[in-house]
Parts: C-alpha cells; sequence; structure tokens
C-alpha cells in the first residue's frame, strides 16, 4: 500500500487469475450480459472467435482489484477508468493486470496509472488509463 | 438490436438492477477485490460512505450489459469503454445504465455510445462513453 | 444420525466428492484466498505441484459435511478441528472424507473422531481429529 | 510477503470481512454441509443460537486467507491448521482473521503461527494454531 506521498512514479503491482468458465458464467448473472459471445458455445463456434470469450468488463475489473487491493491499495478512492479492449480472452487464459503509476497530481493529490492487461503470451488484452485518490495515511 | 446501418443518433436503450449484497459479494470474489470498502461493514462504517458500496467497475458494467444485450445488441464487438465514477452505489440501491448513440464513424462503421448509470433517485453514478461496431447484420 | 447414547465407537460415515474448478473458485472467492497456487494456472505450472490446487481448508471442510449431515448428523455441535495437510488434491480429483468415532468422554457427553480425506487412489490428503457434542435427542 | 529469514516471532497479519448469508450458501453448497444450523432460519430459530449460524470450518477458513495472501504469503506451503470453535458467528458479523508468528523451528525451517478469529465485539469466535513452511524466496 502507498499513500499520495510515498507513491512514486513508476511504481507497479499487478495481479494474475487464470479465467475459468465460472468466473464468465457468474459475471453473466450479476450483470444480466448473456451475450451469446459468452455463453452460448454453438454460436460462438461460429463466430468470429471460434469460441467463447470473456467479457471485456470482466478483464478490465482485475485492474480494479490491483487498484484496491495492492498499490495504491485500500483506502484508495477510483475516480475513472478508460478501457480499450484490444484481444480476446478466452476460458482458461492466465491474465495478469498491471498498473504502473505514471504521473502524480500535487494540487489535487491524485495519481494516474497506466493500465494494461495481458494474456499467458504477453499480448495485449486491455489497454487503459486510471486516475485516483491515494489513501492519505497508511493502514494496515 | 440494431445493425450500423439501422442505428440512429439519439437512439437509447436501458438497463435497471436493484444492486444485492450477493451482487458485490461475487464480484469481490471472482476479481479478487475484497477491499473492505465493499466487504467490511464496520470498517465501512467508520469511512467516508458510512457504508459498504459497490465496485465502481461492477456498476459500469452494466453498460456492457446494455450494449451487448440491447442497443446495437448481440453481435455488437466492443472497442473501449471510459466511465467516471461520480457517486457511491449501496447494497439496496436501484441502478439504470442507460446508452446513448451519439456519434457514427462511416469510413470505420464505427458508434459512439453516451454511456451513464444512475441512481433510484435520478443521480448520476457512472458516466462514460462507449465505442462499439455495431452488428454488420441483424440476427434473431 | 446418533445420538451420544446411540453412537458406539467404531462407528464411521463418509462423504465423497470430485472437486471442480467451480468449487475451487468459489472458495477462493468467499474466503478472498486467491493465492496463486489455486488460481493462476500458468504460476502453478512452475510451483511445486505443478498444477493449480484446492485450499487445504476446502478439501478439510468435507470433514464437517460428514459430522453435521451423517454421523453424529444434524444437532451436532462441532467443538474444534485439527487438520494436517499431506498431499495435494488437484482439479478433478475425487475425495473421500471419512469420520471414525474414536472415543466417548462421558463426563461431558463429548465425542472424539478420526478425520481423514483420501483422494481417488485412498492417497490420504488430509489427516485429522475432531471433538463434537452429538446430538441430545434424535431429530428427524 | 515475508521468507523464513525475513519471518520475525510476533509478526502478524489480519483479514476482515462482513459474513453474508450468501457466503455461507455458497459455502454449504460447495461442501455439502446443509445442515439445518447453517440453511434452515425455522428450524435455527428455535435452536440453541435463535438464528442461523456460519459454518465453523468456513470463519476458520480466513486464517488460511491472511497465511496465503499476506504473512507469510504467496509461495506458504499450509501444513497444519488446529481450530476451536468457540463462539457462534451470525449472518452480518464481521470477523476479523489474526495470524501471529510465535515459533521458528530452524531445522526444518517450519513457522508456528497463533491463529485466532475474532467477530465485530471482539468476541474470539475460533482459536488455533497453524504450521507452515514460508516461502523460500521473496516473490511480487
Amino acid at each position: 500500500m502507498a499513500t499520495y506521498d510515498e507513491l512514486q512514479i513508476g511504481d507497479s503491482a499487478s495481479f494474475t487469475k487464470t479465467l475459468s468458465e465460472t468466473d464468465i458464467y457468474l459475471f453473466a448473472g450479476i450483470t444480466g450480459d448473456l451475450n451469446p459471445a459468452h455463453v452460448d458455445a454453438v454460436s460462438a463456434a461460429g463466430g468470429m472467435f471460434k469460441q467463447r470469450i470473456a467479457h471485456g468488463m470482466l478483464t478490465a475489473s482485475f485492474i480494479s482489484t490491483v487498484l484496491a487491493m495492492k498499490l495504491p491499495g485500500p483506502g484508495t478512492i477510483y475516480l475513472s477508468q478508460n478501457s480499450q479492449f484490444r484481444a480476446p480472452v478466452f476460458i482458461g487464459d492466465t491474465v495478469t493486470a498491471t498498473v504502473e503509476c505514471v504521473e502524480k497530481l500535487d494540487k489535487r493529490q491524485w495519481a494516474k496509472f497506466k493500465t494494461t492487461v495481458v494474456n499467458q503470451d504477453g499480448k495485449l488484452v486491455v489497454d487503459g488509463e486510471a486516475m485516483v485518490i491515494p489513501p492519505s495515511a497508511a493502514k494496515a
């Protein structure tokens, strides 16, 4: 965890998870996005990617995990997230979400992070940028 | 559902859900974001919002639901999503995600949507913009 | 089900389940234990066990299932559980949890059980001991 | 995270979660422990605790979370866990699991931890002890 003052440009942290069918189905159930691309294997087999894919917003959400749990960590206020969905994520893919501090806005005490998610082959699947308010004091 | 040609500037669609504790806990479990703000009622009671809040990316994900299920609908390719988290969403809040087509990029056949999520009081909780490729031909 | 008086030294009962990826992922989500050993197939492939493993406490929890559902059964009060994690459990393994009454403490009306979990090859994966208060009267 | 050499007697770490009905129901579903004490509100209302309670092994599992995610952290090998279930945990209770290193066994490079779970009132609900092999080298 890092407060605004402790946070340095270039600091980074990551979280990795192998995406299961369960992850995708629960995400579909919570959000109501039961698009055939995610939950219809027959339709997906005949589509662009030849198989079911994870929701882009599910993959992008691992960025939230890193920001909230690791850097800056608990106490962080999430102001915005921009995400470009670059490539599909399939069931069984192992994705790594990484955040890297790229700018500190001293007047407002905000911090900007470059946010990326890559798959097990290092291929960029989600690209983006987050703005947060780091915690004002370190907590356990 | 609407193909690129059928889609008109100003077209809009919505999806509404009451956020349950279950939604938030499952989202926490899928993503690994078990930040105290989401799953620790005692800590949250002493924090800025006085109670547990939903993950911003969970609330933002309902935009994905509208784009994928309603407008443009199944077959849409999601290119990007920008989200600003404007206000907290609490357990039991009823959020409505709305997308409205604001621009058509004829050369690339892309469409831009204004994307908003409001709570039961009409308060804006997530603001943003999405870029998508609408389906090229209508599907059932 | 057995009350304290009905319960005999040597009585035993079992429960068997094939561990799914879903079991492990839901357990990870509930507990917040998203250790790479459980949810990161790439990291696990390079680790000691060459693949993702179930949480030891998940496997051990099937003991609770047998005690609560079968022997002594509903109405049992669970006082303690000691577990030694002897060998890894992988996705797709079929584990059998068995409890066997090994001692009756007449003064307190407590019963001690030897508790074991084995995999489909009969290999001991969790070893241990439980102390319980059996139900005082049989219930349906 | 701490390797065996970095780990000091007295080092401790915690994890806190408000137990939801969802947590208890999913744990029941995964393990098959659908004891009336956990999932039958009518029966529980007439029982010793007057309401449904969490599974002892669910509450105890948060110890695994702290050991695996925080101290010693990723790479830790879990050898054993002893748990005494001291008091009931109800839906909505906020439990804090804490591990504290109490002994280092230099010959085997094992570490012993005192493990406790308390509720929001500081009441001890699970007491115990864990033995682990801390990671041999720090990982990200």
